[in-house]
């Protein structure tokens, strides 16, 4: 007998008829002897239709009554979910995050769990029940409701399941688990059945928009065994776990991209120390998020650097760095908002030599110019023209034989 | 400066420029210089919208879930009130019954409160808060949410304000006050300033349906003074109050009457002790309710006994009546459903002879049959034939003078 976490997200809820499939789903695993404790979200189109009333009434709604509003979504689903249990003859009970209690700071919108009292769900499972409980949601010390912000009910599944020492931490989401690639590009793409959290942590952030990051460092941390699987479709799903050290690790587990990026270069700025934070401090000013930075060793006493940015900041990040480099002395600034990052990603890359060898050598066979290249201990990621991501993907997904089992 | 309770129903916030108005009103009414608490429903609409739902999952929804999923009706909106008191930079504060908190005891879906802590309202108000409260909902020893019924948020209101000893619980509903009469049957019917608490339980007993019973109870037995008022229009509304024992009060306040019921006549029972509970016991067993039951002096060892019910409730006591007059041996069953239940209800009668030969002789004038006499210390109701209904509440209304202040 297993504790198993469960989490639905919004579409898995998003009518009725959804609703009782999943309450079939955990009778018939009920029945298997493992004790459940599922996380629901609103039901799809719930937290739209609130936020649109809010905005009537706001220009900016936000904090504390945002939150009370919202969390009104997944009270839906929670109790929606028991009367389909209860209809079947199944006992289940319903918890919101102050019920629980699930205790958060008081960040309104964005809080983030600090301790889950568990004691009336694990009476509630010796008393054979199904325990749901709201996901996003949560209570500070006075009480207040607080919301967790984006994929909160994820992170409210695995700190459950941390906080239970479940077995299992299960996200049934609308896709079947990772895969090597987006089977859309690679239609090879195969579903891995087990990927570490440093590679799913660099899979996520590059793109493999399948769970949220902030789930995958909690589990992480934990160490919560989480798995992705369909609410729609049977199958095993792809479970996220620690390294195991009694299989042979595939030195490449995957390939991410990302089209949404543009690259800015500041060329022939004077070397000084501290030119790296005067170049990125007035971008971060604007809260524009950076991701590839890039600097070369300099010559003749002025270096180039690169960075990365979404492609929607692009034209902003460009007028802000133009004002610099005319106050730095810099020769000229360039740009480009048609590129795409290409990362293969893999905990066996730590182990092995040569990876990024056969990289290069493979967008090279394909005429594919890399115009930016970054590296971390699991992963290498290439700046190519954006025109050129399908093509990269396809042979690097084949050069690592990751259409191969 | 006055501590006000003030409860807006579903039609009031119905719509987010409805919510919008109620605002602008509370704010209005803060910069008089009072402190306001304040109670809403669900928006018109959202608790049918949920109910319809649950029905869906359940063939009977009921219990702890339902209390889940309706209480959000509420929720929704006084976050949604407190954003648009923030938005005209008013400080507002809302609180679930969970919050507050309103404890309950544990009978979901018709819960009855036991207590309430005023510790956050206080704090919140000395800061200078708007404090908003979801009507209808409080929770139990254990933090289950629970829900009070029909008319529940009436009740909210009259609760907080004894337990705040408020100076006043205004209840805004679609209605401007509590009338002589219904004004779409005597034009003439006129807005009583003022009413006692035991006029308007007789008036409200006999359809004059303003207020929730419950909330009158609740009201007198706590002496909190309440005041009926439209959302819509400007005016004082009615206040339902004590006896003023400094002003000369009305001999009649009002006109009640009621055409939903019928009359049911068991003739020639044996008047033996213990045959009224033989008559009444089957119908009270199908949970059928009686509103008036008359019986009078026997003779010759039989008696006659009347009693009234809900129309729609008629063909089936006729039946139960027709099985217990042959296992009585009674000599015949008599039934009519198309009678109206016409009273003057007034605290003045106590003090006044002389109002029953008044409402008769007026009834008499008018050649209208009067085929039923109740009275009890503030009220005469008499039952007509339905087709006087009109004519006799209109002649009684004369009669009376309330047509004139």
């Amino acid at each position: 007998m297993a504790l198993i976490v469960q989490k639905y997200g919004g579409t898995s809820v998003g009518t009725v008829d959804r609703i009782k499939e999943v309450a079939k789903k955990l009778i018939k695993h009920q029945q298997q002897g493992d004790d459940l404790v599922v996380v629901v979200s609103a039901m799809s189109g719930e937290t739209n239709r609130l936020i649109a009333l809010a905005n009537e009434l706001h220009d900016r709604p936000y904090g504390r009554e945002l939150d009370v509003l919202l969390s009104t979504g997944e009270q839906v689903t929670i109790a929606l979910l028991c009367m389909a249990l209860e209809q079947q003859g199944v006992k289940a009970n319903s918890y919101t995050g102050s019920q629980v209690r699930i205790l958060t700071d008081n960040s309104h919108n964005k809080a983030r769990i600090m301790d889950i009292d568990d004691t009336k769900i694990r009476t509630d499972l010796a008393q054979g029940n199904i325990v749901v409980v709201a996901g996003f949601q949560g209570c500070d010390e006075q009480g207040n409701i607080t919301t967790l912000g984006r994929g909160g009910s994820d992170t409210t599944a695995v700190a459950l399941a941390a906080a239970l020492k479940a077995d299992e931490c299960q996200i049934y989401t609308d896709v079947d688990g990772v895969y090597t690639t987006d089977p859309r590009v690679v239609s090879e793409a195969r579903r891995l059945e087990r990927i570490t959290f440093e590679e799913m942590l660099e899979m996520a952030s590059l793109g493999a928009k399948v769970l949220q990051i902030r789930s995958v460092e909690f589990a992480s941390k934990y160490n919560v065994p989480l798995r992705v699987l369909s609410s729609f479709t049977e199958g095993g799903g792809t479970l996220i776990a620690t390294e195991d050290s009694t299989m042979e690790q595939a030195v490449i587990s995957g390939i991410a991209f990302n089209r949404d990026e543009a690259k800015l270069t500041i060329l022939g700025v004077p070397d000084h120390p501290g030119i790296a934070s005067k170049i990125l401090g007035p971008i971060a000013k604007q809260n524009i998020e950076v991701d590839m930075i890039i600097q070369n060793t300099g010559h003749d006493g002025t270096t180039d650097f690169t960075f990365t940015v979404h492609r929607n900041d692009y034209k902003i990040a460009y007028e802000i760095l133009e004002q610099t480099a005319s106050s730095l002395g810099a020769r000229e600034v360039t740009g480009d908002d048609k590129i795409a990052k290409i990362s293969v990603v893999g905990v066996g890359m730590r182990s092995h030599a040569g990876i990024a060898n056969t990289m290069f050598e493979s967008l090279a066979q394909e005429n594919i110019n890399i115009s930016m290249i970054s590296t971390s201990e699991i992963k290498i990621s290439v700046v190519v023209n954006e025109k050129y991501l399908e093509l990269g993907v396809r042979s690097l997904h084949r050069a690592f034989e990751l259409d191969k089992d």
